[in-house]
């Protein structure tokens, strides 16, 4: 291993891009760094400690390969040695939303049950940020999820976004470790893996380049739109929302882009989650339909399904029991 | 041909997509259809004259390729037979922006040339749609450039926006007409021709189907979003602009979704053409910026450059000669 007293012209570019962030957003010099061993999440422990944070190490032992606990081990010991505290915590993955989906929400559970009042910085780089905007894209599940990751988000902060995947391996040469490689990173059956190893090589030739940076862009921008789009629908919704009912003559003379966003945040306030944009249609189409008979399922339990209909000039949700 | 007066399904389809697009967004019977003689302008030359529109197909012969008049001819014989009056228009492609975009606006000014006061209905698909929004991204040229084709900004219409590309084969073939098949979309040269069939059957494949639906619909969402931030920045502009100048102080409230798309009106009201999402950003820099002596340059002629500077709380443009 290199000693670590010598900063290498790459992790020094890591440790500022934290520094920024730290100054922008953070009270104190006290962090979590979710810690994989990979690349990306080694660079920016050992840049958080030359950025002068006080870091903990937080490596998550999913336990979903043989041989993880050794890895996560390996991963702290990197830790220890750039000047980190290290916490290794072991979690169990459950199997709704998919393998990722399953692995991230256990992933960020056991960051927030450890973090104790810190926030928690997260090792995603412009490439991940791309790789998000495509997905959210090809899946069309709306704009929000075409703008991707926000740098902060309280406790979450992100503060190698504009950075390349490639300035962290980097630096984790200079650094002297050998990051894990993730088999996953290049797993076909999973979905992202395709997008980071086939997809975007294909556009990046196609276009001449430039294509991560492009969605990265892209996405910072329609942050900046939905943030304006956002702050209109919860005014609108103020003048809207009557209890657990919807007046929709009071979204009346609201924009299709606003009131949809204003039927959106109410059925999520009603109980459904992540709704998808087919559900937000019908239910849009239900606001502005006088005298529809239309019922709309949002979710439920095992014994009843929550429906919404419309009651006069109010949508309300009525539950329904199954069977 | 099979008999004229026999509609298929696929055009029966067509026809209603058009009776539709005419309801909503026509005042008339007359209206002018953009024919290349390709499948998707075939079928819409049939259902549009199906829809029980008075239809004058347009062929533009661009003269690029060796035998294009005899292609012009066959097309304008298909309209002809399907109950169009037929017009072939040969023009002069330039070379600025790449051939497809000189391709493009070569066809666009020639149709607005022949129109004579008729809306001109042209045959995008879904599948185009698709392409369109991808390259956008992809170019992170901003969220309008996402949002992709308009169905209607008169003269242009474009009933076939929610439609299929297979669908206008199908009613091709139903209607017993080859189309005629460019050898530029499938040219290897051509960036849209490469994202349609190397990059969107890969994602099709990588997300198990639904991607150019989910790319329209996202595209759908966009515009609206796109409506109302534009309104929101005509408003602001008016308060803001001051002659040929910008008033830098009006815009402080204003949220940078906002101000940043009246600085791109404003600089485009003062002569930049297609102004990129870089200047822009310099342009807000400037704006946002009190004191700052940068110059950015906006454009000009051979003799002269068009330079924004800050003026106290302005923003104006002067103009320094070259060389």
């Amino acid at each position: 291993m290199a000693d670590p007293g010598r900063v290498g012209d790459r992790t020094a570019e890591i440790a500022r891009a934290v520094r920024v962030f730290a100054d922008d957003h953070l009270g104190g010099p006290e962090v979590c760094v979710g810690l994989s061993g990979g690349a990306d999440s080694l660079a920016l422990t050992a840049g958080a400690v030359r950025a002068g944070l006080s870091v903990t190490a937080v490596v998550v032992d999913h336990g979903l390969q043989p041989g993880s606990d050794e890895v996560a081990r390996i991963a702290a010991a990197h830790a220890d040695a750039f000047g980190a505290s290290t916490t290794v915590v072991r979690v169990e993955v459950g199997t709704g939303g998919g393998p990722e989906g399953a692995a991230r929400r256990a992933r960020y559970a056991a960051l927030d049950s450890v973090r104790a009042g810190r926030p928690v910085l997260l090792a995603h780089t412009l490439d991940d940020q791309a790789e998000t905007v495509l997905l959210g894209l090809a899946r069309g599940s709306g704009p929000r999820s075409i703008a991707g990751m926000v740098a902060w988000a309280r406790p979450w902060g992100r503060p190698l976004l504009d950075l390349r995947r490639s300035t962290t391996l980097a630096a984790c040469a200079e650094l002297g470790v050998a990051p894990y490689v993730d088999p996953h990173n290049s797993d076909p059956r999973f979905t992202r893996s395709r997008l980071r190893t086939e997809v975007l090589p294909l556009l990046e030739d196609i276009l001449q380049g430039g294509v991560a940076s492009a969605l990265a862009r892209t996405a910072t921008q329609l942050r900046a739109d939905s943030d304006v789009l956002d702050d209109l629908a919860a005014q609108a919704r103020a003048s809207a929302v009557r209890g657990d009912r919807l007046a929709v003559d009071a979204l009346a003379a609201a924009p299709p882009a606003i009131r949809r966003r204003v039927v959106r945040q109410w059925v999520i306030g009603n109980g459904a989650t992540e709704p998808t944009e087919r559900l937000i249609l019908a239910l849009d189409e239900l606001a502005v339909t006088p005298g529809s008979r239309a019922r709309v399922a949002i979710g439920g339990d095992d014994r009843h399904r929550s429906v919404v209909v419309r009651d006069g000039d109010h949508l309300a949700v009525v539950s329904d029991p199954r069977g």
